[in-house]
């Protein structure tokens, strides 16, 4: 099958390794880069190539040293530009040849976030990070922008000799850059094969920590002592995910903690997991973000989706690790109210999507559709409630892991689409052919909306939650004086998401219940951003007024695309926060990611 | 660590990729070859490499299109002759490049064979094969001659159309010749990468024979259905093995029979093992050659030893395998049986070399020595005793598999050393530290002879070998009536091997004795070459002439070194039989495998 979000083929031929020569310069915002990649070629005989690039300038392509005539092909809206390469002489089956590329990046890349010192934590130095993922390295180099395709990378990256460089990768040593002593020579080996999505680099005033025996903390150093605290567990997590799974093949397991404006909670570098500073909670309840980057080591790294269309073979299986990895840490119970919660984040996408909407079915069709406008909790939460009841329906937690670790071994290193897992289900469980037979698979994986069947919950922990979102909603005005601070008193911080959770799949509040909610529980002052967000959410579906700047406030300064885009949806939303909410977006549009600003003005029905 | 069985040094640079071209001349006994590999630097700046090469004829080399100068150093008695290439311009560290060579094999390439119609089976085509473990691969193209590098490969050879070409690899298509209508170009491609030593060819007039959903047997056609009803178990056998320590990951599992001079019992080429067709008993009592060849797919195949100093990680590991796979088949008491008689076939292999000789060592100093003359059972044996032993010190067979099965995973696509697999044991074991401490690894490891501890077996199966071998040394003349035909009726072949293993172990028999031995026996009758193969040596130890021309038939017909050799050492020390000895070897060397000749020419002391 081929990947529609690529100009690529990987049925022509595959890129084994990229080595890659970066160098930095802060301040035109752009990255030179000399790249040779050692490509294969998989038919009879192969005259042209085409790479994915995206608001690249291509100065010179060569193979095998003998200089090679290019062209770029008609810019798409989102996939960028093909790049076609005439090579001057034909490969043969099986032949490798050296493919080497001199380009440059434009600052507006989509790949990376160049911040101005004032907009770092020190002030002082400027910062730099790259998101790959899902189509955006094509903005860094020429590559096979697929997953469905491969490679070990080698980097040597020039930059300021006064900051740090990190990538997705084993450090390989530094140096002051031969030709230029003002700059310095960072180099990175990644010898197990990665999809392109997975090469990341960081460039700032970083300092780190070592917090375990392959776990160093990077960071600004002015939330090094919170990153030290808050992921602690890393180790205790990595072990856990190994009992699972197997052994942990990456080596190194280090964290990087952003600035706020990275887009995602946390991205699964190879070697070097990427993470939100909004889960410095201070109390380590936001953990689970980190084990959720560590069992993509297996699922995603190890095992990839093939195209974005089999995004949920990352991600579900990720949640489903994750919540594994939970149960050996807090408890089955805890496993089961996450599972739960799960169930609850998918309702709440649909919802956001609209239930007939293609986009959430489990294998959506991404013909023509952007990646990032794709995205949602949709294959993360649908694809874990499709692991979860396979659980429960093919002899529980032990029997399903042996399916999970088999399927990871038989498919580590390579690229792997969902008709190949459910093949692979099939013969992993022969002896159960009647029991998957009656699973509706067309309904779960083919038909938007919500799944046909949903799994059954230990609610234990659930209902706590469930019946204080019900009293409230019940609540009459005169009952308000029946809530106090002791409501909480019994809930961990999972459950107060939850319960906010609940609250926003129900109808709006009445104003008078929301100004209650924050007299007793004040949740305006609350740090851990996933209660925050989600408080702020029901006061401006409540239409509270007062809201407004804390809601905007968060929605500024929020980089996580999962806060800030239903903030600024919300305000736009609420006629008397509408022209603030575009007129703030407009003012700050400048500072944001790239993607996060696309996707924001679109949102907000500003032009991009 | 260096290879000392090489020239090549996987530091400074390795092999990634090897895409060939080859042409079989049988009448000139030579294969031109045309080689492209992609070669990545490890070392900041690399201006020469060095390549393995033993009798071959560089035609031409050339780096990314451009001719490069090369010179052959000095050829070594076994090593071969290094080929030092130098680079056009030196490779970066990190950089990959391709490395053209052609060149031409001499038609006394230790790694091939080539057989006239006359010696096949058919006797109207000639007939080609490679054996490259351990340091042939050099004799066919300039290679990392070090199993411490893996590649993937890819292969197009020419061959007269009539006949078939296999490799140990995927079958990838076939046509007709564009350049010789006469000939046939065979496709193939190794996805999985594999160290040299794994590459293996044959060309002939093979007919093939589904028997599995993943084997085709492929021979000659007169022993089609021989080899179809031996190996009829081969799909439950790699289930078991698949059960024990996971998937197999190399697609197919087809088995080729060779005709008789093939040096070895098997051979785990991937997706083709090579067979003797010594193991056609008729019977399939010889079938546990196929579950050590099975379990090669992952301990030698996929978990490789780093050099022929750490071969016992390979075959000590595989024979663990063997056993377990036994077990699955047959019962524990007989996996305790094979374990117990592969404690005295150990013995056996002490006594030949010496109890003192230092290639005894479980981890021998292979500095200027050859492996094929270092190579006995001491690997597979003393391997095997130390992992059962350890087996039973760390809780058993479910304990110790899991031990097995994950330092598979961990070390999967990669080369090991005995200190890595230390270290993984420890850190494996971690709370059984104390217990692993009182192991004496120097013993085990570093020094000659039999190992420090015996292991314990459970001998229900050995004990009616071990009284009916005592009953025969134990018989005065006047006991030999008291031997009939029906004290073999309960022994079982394998017993039946075992009972004439345990005489080989004592001083020689009367003569008398093992007259009757035939009398009541009749072992010169039977099929199952084990049971020949020992039968003959207790006779010609006895200093039986009428043994003499069944021996000497034997050592001649039979290729497998394992048999060969023993029986014409045997001739030669029995005055008789000594000058027959070296005059029918004499006679026959021109048509036995290269390997086989050279070192039996070594135990004859006749020149090479």
């Amino acid at each position: 099958m081929s990947d529609p979000s690529s100009f690529c083929s990987s049925e022509q031929f595959i890129t084994r390794h990229l080595n890659l020569h970066l160098k930095v310069d802060f301040s035109s915002h752009v990255i030179s880069a000399s790249s040779a990649q050692t490509v294969r070629c998989l038919q009879d005989s192969l005259s042209t190539l085409i790479l994915d690039t995206k608001d690249l300038t291509i100065k010179k392509v060569s193979l095998n040293g003998q200089e090679a005539k290019f062209s770029l092909g008609a810019a798409h809206s989102f996939k960028g530009t093909p790049l076609e390469i005439t090579l001057p002489s034909p490969l043969t089956r099986g032949e490798e040849a050296i493919l080497e590329i001199c380009s440059e990046t434009s600052p507006k890349s989509s790949a990376l976030q160049w911040l101005k010192p004032e907009q770092t934590a020190g002030k002082t130095h400027p910062y730099l990070f790259s998101q790959c993922q899902a189509t955006h390295c094509r903005t860094i180099v020429p590559c096979q922008d697929t997953p469905s395709v491969k490679f070990t990378y080698y980097c040597q990256m020039s930059v300021p000799k006064e900051l740090v460089a990190l990538m997705s990768a084993l450090n390989d040593g530094d140096f002051i850059d031969p030709h230029d002593s003002t700059r310095k020579i960072y180099r990175f080996k990644q010898n197990v094969p990665i999809p392109s999505y997975l090469i990341a680099l960081v460039v700032g005033a970083l300092e780190g920590r070592k917090i375990g025996p392959r776990t160093t903390v990077w960071t600004e150093k002015e939330s090094l002592e919170a990153a030290v605290y808050e992921f602690a567990e890393t180790e205790k997590m990595l072990k856990y995910a190994e009992s699972l799974v197997g052994p942990y093949v990456w080596e190194k397991y280090d964290l990087l903690i952003l600035p706020p404006s990275f887009p995602y909670g946390g991205m699964e570098n190879p070697c070097l997991t990427f993470v939100t500073p909004t889960v410095l909670a201070g109390d380590r309840s936001l953990a689970s973000v980190i084990a959720h980057e560590i069992s993509h080591s297996w699922t995603g790294n190890l095992v990839t989706n093939r195209t974005w269309e089999n995004f949920w073979l990352n991600e579900g299986h990720t949640m489903y690790l994750e919540r594994r990895i939970d149960g050996l840490l807090y408890g089955e119970q805890f496993r089961q109210f996450k599972a739960s919660g799960g169930w609850k984040e998918l309702q709440n996408a649909v919802n956001t999507f609209g239930a007939t909407n293609p986009l959430t079915n489990l294998v959506p069709n991404l013909h023509e559709v952007d990646v990032d406008v794709a995205f949602s909790s949709i294959p993360y939460e649908k694809g874990f409630a499709l692991l979860f009841y396979l659980e429960q329906l093919l002899g529980g937690p032990d029997v399903f892991l042996g399916f999970l670790k088999t399927y990871i071994q038989v498919f580590a290193y390579k690229s792997v689409t969902t008709d190949e897992w459910k093949t692979f289900l099939y013969s992993y469980f022969q002896d159960k052919v009647d029991i998957l037979d009656k699973v509706d698979w067309n309904g779960w994986m083919h038909t938007p909306g919500m799944p046909p069947v949903q799994p059954k919950y230990d609610m234990t922990l659930a209902n706590a939650c469930i019946s204080l979102a019900n009293k409230w909603t019940a609540a009459k005005e005169s009952d308000l004086s029946s809530f106090s601070a002791a409501d909480l008193k019994e809930l961990s911080s999972h459950q107060q998401i939850e319960f906010l959770t609940l609250l926003l799949l129900k109808d709006p509040l009445p104003l008078s219940h929301v100004k209650r909610m924050q007299e007793v529980y004040n949740f305006n002052a609350v740090k851990n951003s996933e209660i925050l967000f989600r408080w702020l959410r029901v006061c401006i579906l409540a239409k509270w007024e007062d809201a407004i700047p804390l809601a905007l406030k968060m929605a500024t300064e929020q980089g996580r695309m999962k806060f800030t885009r239903p903030l600024y949806r919300d305000l736009y939303n609420f006629d008397k926060a509408r022209d603030l909410a575009v007129s703030t977006f407009l003012k700050n549009r400048s500072s944001m990611h790239p993607v996060t600003e696309m996707l924001v003005a679109k949102d907000l029905h500003v032009d991009a």
